[in-house]
């Protein structure tokens, strides 16, 4: 018999929430840290879960006619300027290779901190006419941004993600492009991640470095902090120009083509730790779940208990769902809570008595209601439990938000509900910056967007009077 | 109407054999030049085929229990020195990080040439009891070795590939892993990629730098040179012990654990160039080809037949084979040139008479055969010839290694051999590296490999006439 194994605590999220999130990134052995400061490692369990957000979202990007490719990870210095507004965004993150070997290179290199500009360089070279418009590419990639504070998923110096770009004929089908990847977000926020996200423009203080626009999608995490959860930007052909991309025309003369790139990183993994997690650890929306279903037997000693639990993990396994058994000595308890801690949507009971009657016992792990299930039914059930499980976590993240957004009609009023109740304050805004600075200093809030689904609330600013143009959502982020 | 193209032309391989490979690179639209010296892109084709070889190979890795994780691309030099032989080994290639941000770093990192070092240390810190081993984690990215000289796929500063670390209890163990994944590339090589293999041990000048043993599977190209296709590297208990990493045995005791290490990269596109391609471009074998039947209408301005070549498309959708279609209007000269160029394993053609008939042709990459085939059996037709198109490239590559290997009993020989017929030479070797180097410098080949299946071609080294140990396999390799 094995020494039962403690079952490891973790912080309460309304004790510390910072703790409470960092106890079950280590706990639930999805990330590690690595022995170079601000780096991590994605362990197996984690980054089984990048590998279910990996090919659900590539999938999607395929049927839009994207294709992979990959750019090389360091960028010459000249090329990285050549473009002023990006290079100024990222220059004081940019992590630099200056030796090869022992050499010491003539001009330094970067370590990709995106890749706009190898694109461009790329395209430079390779592009000739309308007709091989649109380019739709994207890389799956590590990227290095020199960040001083880091938090796993969150913030860390090095991190995966998609960079897609694309290049088009017209300013028009390079913003549909723009927002047809926003809503590709979207929608993988909401229908897979079951995570209710509001859409909308960045403020172009906000705006990604030499963008024209930046479309973002915003989610409110347990602690109602807004977690921005992808980008999608529009560059006219700012970099065409810049980086000398040009095409023959329709009408046979040189023309700069339109430009947008649209990204989403491994910090979706912290938004999904942060909108449904608990105090008894992770819990994982049921697609991007890298065990959906655990079958645990109950008194497995008992003759054919082991058996008819392998036999059940069979037949779902058949069915095409990701299971997996436990046969091992540790007990029952110690079980339930590791499970619970790696966020397994189901666990699947079945004991001897279950057995003489032919069912099983299916426990959810978002709200812990337990399904008697007929063994004749349960593919099905199976496959229903798991959709409830991704409604019902829909529907409380859902219910966060809603209940967490209060307009405002002053900088004052604003702090005061953030304070109170944090969440996303909605003001009306004039559109100059100082607001956004002055709601920064006084209410320690950032604009999170201007969201598509417009709001009348007042005609005024909320921050100086004057008449206002949109209406804006303020929050604290991650 | 279009202006026609001009189909490129591309070198013959008996001209010049590098310009052709080259020329395939480029005009099939594999890979095209970074503005960063040694480095490479990889196009939306060429990454098409390295998707197509990741699905497969990392399917087979999951089967065999391994987990995919992703550790830092940055090491740290103290970290990397630990070990002497390896840093030794690499410390020539490795791109070092001094600065992030606008700050000089205290130590400088390495941007990784493999991973051993990181594995090693993140196990350090993970890694407690025998029960948690084996520990058999892989990962896919890309490394950066400052290589002096560089060919696509072949040999570049950064390349893409998989390195799979794993960690034993016993050394038997680690020594099966070895064996099992050598042989899971072997198999890879054989019946996805068509490419016959030699399997064997490198000596110990040619091992991996710091490993008890290498594995290796040798393949050969249509020039007769040979190519590594992938090693598998056993450790023992050496880095355990350099980065101290221990487990409690079953004995309670603490113990090193053994470990592996085996990678397969980008230069397996390179491979299939040399093995297969003509002078036409590119033959791709099915299972990596990106696009598997390419459907080109004939006549298709004649009315339904651009409908009946969609239907036919469709139905090779539907039945799960990878099927494009060329209505533009370039001539069908261009286009049969262009999916020749591009190695697409079977072209289908159908005309106004055709259809009549209720038949296409199906005409087969690797040898121009044409198989009219009724619409009936449409989708079990398409099966068979991909097979047929699998079967026939592997015989023609296993007739080039079996015609291609020749016994030879001295120094001269073997030159002589090598110079007359280039391909594997084959003698018996005492076993010291002296006889590598005067083979190495008399003859221009390396040991490539001591084949797994030994002959007794003589009892005495080929080289120095001292009694011989093994028969060792010797070539000009890429």
């Amino acid at each position: 018999m094995a020494k039962e194994k403690k079952v490891e605590q973790i912080t309460d999220m309304e004790q510390d929430f910072a703790q409470w999130y960092t106890d079950i990134c280590r706990k639930a052995e999805l990330v590690e840290y690595a022995s170079v400061k601000g780096f991590t490692i994605l362990r197996p369990y984690g980054y089984a879960i990048w590998e279910n957000m990996q090919r659900i979202l590539d999938g999607e990007f395929k049927k839009t006619g994207h294709q992979n490719v990959a750019m090389p990870v360091l960028i010459p210095e000249s090329l990285l300027k050549k473009e002023g507004e990006l290079v100024n965004g990222f220059a004081p993150e940019v992590a630099w290779v200056t030796m090869g070997g022992s050499e010491e290179l003539e001009e330094r290199l970067a370590f990709r901190p995106t890749s706009e500009t190898m694109f461009c360089d790329h395209w430079s070279r390779v592009l000739h006419s309308y007709r091989e418009l649109p380019m739709l590419y994207n890389q799956w990639c590590s990227v290095i941004r020199w960040e001083k504070t880091t938090r796993p998923f969150l913030r860390s110096r090095e991190f995966w993600w998609q960079e897609g770009h694309t290049l088009h004929e017209t300013a028009e089908e390079a913003m549909a492009e723009t927002e047809q990847q926003l809503n590709c977000y979207a929608d993988f926020y909401e229908k897979v991640l079951a995570i209710p996200v509001v859409r909308g423009r960045k403020t172009d203080k906000e705006k990604f470095a030499g963008a024209e626009a930046t479309y973002t999608v915003e989610c409110m995490m347990k602690d109602h902090k807004a977690l921005q959860g992808g980008t999608s930007h529009y560059f006219g052909d700012k970099f065409s120009r810049a980086y000398d991309v040009t095409f023959a025309g329709r009408d046979n003369k040189l023309q700069y083509p339109f430009q947008t790139s649209w990204g989403a990183t491994t910090r979706m993994i912290g938004a999904v730790i942060m909108a449904h997690g608990d105090n008894n650890g992770l819990v994982l929306p049921p697609q991007i779940a890298p065990i959906q279903l655990v079958v645990v037997p109950v008194a497995q000693h008992k003759p054919g208990v082991i058996e008819g639990a392998m036999a059940l993990r069979d037949r779902l396994a058949a069915a095409g769902y990701r299971v997996s058994i436990d046969t091992s000595d540790n007990s029952m308890g110690w079980k339930c809570a590791q499970y619970e801690m790696k966020g397994v949507p189901l666990r699947v009971e079945m004991g001897p008595r279950d057995m003489e009657n032919g069912q099983c016992v299916m426990v959810r792990r978002d709200n812990g209601e337990k399904t008697f299930v007929a063994l004749s039914e349960l593919e099905q059930k199976a496959g229903e439990l798991l959709q409830a499980v991704h409604d019902g976590l829909y529907e409380k993240a859902r219910v966060n938000l809603a209940e967490h957004i209060y307009p405002a009609f002053s900088i004052e009023e604003a702090k005061a509900l953030q304070e109170e109740h944090g969440g996303f304050i909605k003001t009306m805004w004039c559109g100059e910056e100082a607001c956004e600075l002055a709601m920064k200093e006084k209410a320690g809030m950032s604009s999170r967007c201007i969201p598509f689904q417009q709001e009348h609330l007042a005609d005024t600013c909320a921050c100086c009077g004057k008449p206002a143009k949109h209406m804006v959502i303020w929050g604290v982020a991650y």
